[in-house]
C-alpha cells in the first residue's frame, strides 16, 4: 500500500490524539525516576540469575512461582505473572508513562508497537516468559490507572485468553481499545468487587475490595493447590472513603497466616504516618473553596480524570457555591463516562465537554463564566492538555482574583517540575490566585502497611512500585514487625520466586 | 545577704523549674533562624538611621508614628509601640524562645534579667524608647504564646502602666507572674474580643476577633485623632474555626479603607495555599486515632499545650475510643486551667497530671494502660518535658504496636532538629509506631494575605513576624493586589516609622 500524504496527516493527527490523551491520563503512580537510569531497563540482555534455592526445602521442580515484569525496584509498567505449573497468570500491564509520553511525542513515530515499548523499557517485558507465553490462561487487572492497564492494547494480544477486572476497570479498557482502533484478542471479563473465579482447575482468584485514588481498585488473590499469592498494587487503608467501600478487611483477617506472598505497593512506606482519608481532601476542597472570597471570579480546578470521588466532591462543593460545574477535557470525558455507565456515579448534573475542539467555543460562548466552577485536564501543567491551553491560549481570560486549584500533588520527574513551573508562572503573570496541594494522596503509609501486615500476616512479602529507598524502608518495617530478613524479597524485574 | 548553699540549691531548683516550664511551652511561632546570625540583634550598639521622609507629605512635629521593638525582619519576641504625641502604647512583649532557652539553661544563671534577655536579643529593645518611656500608657497582649506575651514578667515593670488582654491572655500573664514570683505593678485588665476601650483622651484600642491556634487571640486597632494602627500578628482566617468565633469579617470590612497602617504576620506568605481550618486537623485526628489499630496500644499523643481547640479535639476522640483521657506535664495544666477558669473549654472530663514529680507515680500505679490516652507535653522533643522523660526513663514501657502521635509542625531550628531525631530514634528502637505532623498551622498563608488585604484595604502595610525571605514574598503579593511599593514599608527593629 503507498502512504499517500493525507493518510499519512490522518495517521498523524490519530496519534497526537492518543498520545495527548494518555499524557493527560497520568497519573500520581508514576512517581520519581532519578535512579531509574542505574537500572536495568532491558532485561532481556541481562545474564540470566541462578534462581534462588531456600536451604532445607523441597528443590524438586517449581511448582508455583512468581515471575516479576515490570515495576519491581521501579516505579511504573506495573507487572508480575503467577505461574502455577504449566499455567500462567499475569497480574496487571502497564506503562512508564513518562518514557511512553517521550516515545510517543516523537515526530517520526507511526505506529505505537509494544515490542518497541518493551524495548525502551516502558511496557514490562513479558519476553521474560519466552515460549510459556503460550501457558498464559488470563490476564487480571487490579484498577484503573495507566500504570497498571496502559500496556494492555500493545502486549495483551500476544497472549490466547481474556483479560479480567472489576466494571470500571473493564470499562475502560474497552474504551482503550477503541481509542487505538484494536480489539482485544480474548473477551473483557467483569467481575465485581469481592468475587471469586474460576480460571482453571487449577488456579481461581479472587478480587478483594480495597481503597486506591480511583474507584474499584482490588487486591488480587490467586488460589492455587500450591499455595496463595496475593497482589496488592496499589492501595491505600481508607476507613472514610467518600465513593465506593472501604477495605475489605473481614475478608483480610480470614486469611490471616494463609498467605504465602504478598506482593504489595510500597511506594510511601518510609513516611511515618498513615495516610489520611480522602475525606481529608473533601474537607480541604470545601474549606479552600467556601473560605476564599471568590465572588465574581473564575474558578478552574484541575485533578485526575481517574479519581471519580474527588471529582464527585467538586461537583458537590460547586453546588453548595450555587455554581454550574463543567468539565473540559476528554480524559475526564473518558473516565466520567465509564463511571457512569458502570453505575458507580452520577454526573448527569455536570456539563462535559470532552472534545479538544470544543473547548474554545464553548468557553467563547460563555457570558457569565463567575457562575461556573470548570474543572480540567492537565494537574500536571501538560503543554496540550486543556488547563494549559486555557491559560497559554487565553480560552479564558484570567485576572486578578481569579482562582486555579491544583487538587493533586507534583509528580516529582523533570518534565513535570518544568510543565508546572512554566504554567504557574504564567499563571503568576496573569495574577492568578494558585493553590497546590489541595490533595491527599491514593498510596497507603508506613503505619498503613504495618496494620497490613498485623491483619494478613503474609508468610512472605514481595515490596514493589518503588525505588531501593522505599523498599528498603518497607523491609525496616517488616523487621521490625517481627519478619526475619529472608521473608522479605527485594527483587528486579525478570529475577523469579519460587513459592513451592 | 550571705547566700548560702540551701539558697543557692533552692533559686537553682526554681530556676530549672522556670526554664522547663517555659521550654515545654515553647511554640510553632519560633521558626527558623537560620539568617538570624546575619541581622543586628542588639540595636543599641546600631548607628541610628535616619527617619525616612516622604516626599510631598508635610514634615512637621510626628503626631503618630510607629517603633517596632522586637520582631520586625525576624522570627520572635514581638513587640511594637505606638506613639502618639506625648503618649505611648505597647503592643505585644514576646520572647525569642531558643535565645532564652539558651541563656536559661546555663548553670550560672541565678535570676532571670530584663536587661541580660535585651542584651542577647531575646526579649524585644524597649530600650528604643529611652526617656519616652515614661510616656507609655499600656501594654496591650494580643494572644496567650510566649513569643507575644513571655517577656512580660521581665519588661513590663519598667513602664508605670496596665497590662490588657483578652480573659484567656489574662489568666495566663498572671500565672506566669505567679511562676516568676513577680508583681504586675499596674493592673492586668481583661477586655473580651470584639470590645473598644478608652486608654487616654486620645488613644483607644479595640479588639478584633481573631483565629489562632490558641483561644481569643485578637487583633488590636489603635485608634488615634491622626490615625488607626491595625496590628496583627499572629492570624489565621479559618471559617470553621472548632473553638471560639469566626474571624470578625463584618468590622474588616467596616474599616475597609480606613486604616492607615496594617502591622501583618507573614509567616508564611511564600506559601501558595489558604492555611487549612482547624477542622481539618480534627479529622485528620479522628481518621489516624479511629483508622488505626490500637487495641491494646498505649496511645500518647503530644501537641501544643496552649492549644486548648485541639486539645479539646483530643479528649473528644479519646472518649470515642472508649479511653480515658490524662494530660501529663506542667505547662497542659497551666493552659488548660486558664481556659477553664475564664470559662472557654471545659476540661471537667480529663484527668490532670500537672506536676513533673507525679508523673512517675502516677504511671506506675496505671494497670491497664491500653485502656487510656495520655497526652503529653514534649512536642519539639525537649529532653526534660514530659514525653522524653517517658520514653528514655521507661515511666511508661512502650513496646511493638504502641502508638506515639506528633499533633504539631517540627520547629525547624537546629536545637529542635537535634532533639526530635534522639526521641524518634529512641521510639524507634523501642519499636513504637510514629505518626507526625497531624497537624494544620496556626499562621494564615498568601491566599489568607490576600484576602485580607482585600477586604481591608489597608493604606499602608508593614510586613512582620517573618524573616527578608517571607518578607519578600509578602511584598510581591500585595504589588500584585495593587499595592505600589511605597505602600509596603519593610522595617527593621528601631526603624521608626512615620504616620502623621
Amino acid at each position: 500500500m503507498v502512504r499517500t500524504a493525507e493518510s499519512r496527516e490522518r495517521e498523524r493527527s490519530a496519534r497526537e490524539a492518543r498520545a495527548n490523551d494518555f499524557r493527560i491520563l497520568s497519573e500520581e503512580n508514576t512517581m520519581s525516576t532519578q535512579f531509574r537510569k542505574h537500572s536495568n531497563t532491558n532485561t532481556q540482555q541481562r545474564p540470566k540469575q541462578p534462581r534462588r534455592q531456600h536451604p532445607g526445602r523441597n528443590n524438586g521442580p517449581t511448582k508455583l512461582e512468581i515471575i516479576p515484569l515490570g515495576g519491581f525496584s521501579e516505579v511504573g509498567r506495573n507487572s508480575v505473572a503467577i505461574r502455577c505449573e504449566d499455567e500462567i497468570v499475569i497480574l496487571d500491564l502497564g506503562l512508564m508513562m513518562d518514557r511512553y509520553i517521550e516515545y510517543t511525542d516523537s515526530d517520526d513515530l507511526v505506529e505505537i508497537s509494544g515490542r518497541k515499548l518493551i524495548e525502551i523499557g516502558a511496557a514490562p517485558d513479558v519476553n521474560i516468559l519466552g515460549k510459556e507465553k503460550k501457558n498464559v490462561v488470563g490476564i487480571l487487572l487490579t484498577h484503573a490507572h495507566l500504570d497498571h492497564i496502559g500496556a494492555v492494547p500493545y502486549l495483551a494480544n500476544r497472549f490466547d485468553c481474556d483479560i479480567h477486572a472489576t466494571p470500571f476497570t473493564t470499562e475502560l479498557v474497552r474504551r482503550m481499545y477503541e481509542d487505538e482502533r484494536r480489539h482485544p484478542r480474548g473477551r473483557l471479563v467483569a467481575h465485581d468487587v469481592n468475587d471469586r473465579f474460576v480460571l482453571t482447575d487449577k488456579i481461581q482468584a479472587e478480587f478483594i475490595s480495597v481503597t486506591h485514588s480511583t474507584p474499584q481498585t482490588v487486591m488480587i488473590l490467586i488460589h492455587t493447590p500450591y499455595g496463595k499469592v496475593l497482589y496488592c498494587n496499589d492501595f491505600k487503608l481508607d476507613n472514610n472513603p467518600t465513593l465506593g467501600p472501604k477495605p475489605n478487611y473481614a475478608r483480610l483477617r480470614e486469611l490471616a497466616g494463609t498467605v504465602d506472598y504478598l506482593i504489595l505497593d510500597t511506594l510511601y512506606a518510609e513516611h511515618p504516618i498513615k495516610t489520611p482519608s480522602e475525606k481529608i481532601a473533601e474537607e480541604m476542597l470545601k474549606d479552600v473553596l467556601l473560605g476564599t472570597q471568590s465572588k465574581g471570579a473564575k474558578i478552574i480546578i484541575t485533578t485526575f480524570s481517574s479519581h471519580i470521588a474527588r471529582l464527585r466532591a467538586i461537583v458537590n462543593v460547586a453546588k453548595m457555591m450555587k455554581r454550574k460545574p463543567v468539565f473540559l477535557g476528554r480524559s475526564l470525558r473518558k473516565y466520567v463516562e465509564a463511571a457512569q455507565d458502570v453505575g458507580i456515579a452520577d454526573f448527569s448534573d455536570v456539563e462535559i465537554v470532552g472534545y479538544g475542539n470544543k473547548v474554545k467555543p464553548y468557553l467563547k460562548r460563555i457570558k457569565n463564566p463567575e457562575r461556573y466552577l470548570f474543572v480540567a485536564t492537565g494537574n500536571q501543567g501538560e503543554p496540550k492538555a486543556t488547563l494549559a491551553r486555557i491559560v497559554n491560549q487565553r480560552l479564558l481570560p484570567l485576572t486578578d482574583n481569579d482562582i486555579v486549584i491544583f487538587s493533586c500533588k507534583m509528580i516529582p520527574v523533570p518534565v513535570t517540575i518544568e510543565n508546572r513551573k512554566r504554567l504557574e508562572n504564567e499563571l503568576q503573570a496573569q495574577h492568578v490566585r494558585i493553590f497546590t496541594d489541595i490533595h491527599v494522596s491514593g498510596h497507603g503509609a508506613r503505619e498503613d502497611h504495618r496494620d497490613l501486615l498485623n491483619t494478613l500476616k503474609p508468610k512472605h512479602i514481595i515490596p514493589t512500585h518503588a525505588e531501593m529507598k522505599g523498599l528498603g524502608a518497607f523491609k525496616e518495617l517488616a523487621l521490625e514487625v517481627g519478619y526475619k530478613p529472608e521473608q522479605i524479597r527485594i527483587v528486579r524485574n525478570g529475577e523469579r520466586v519460587r513459592v513451592k
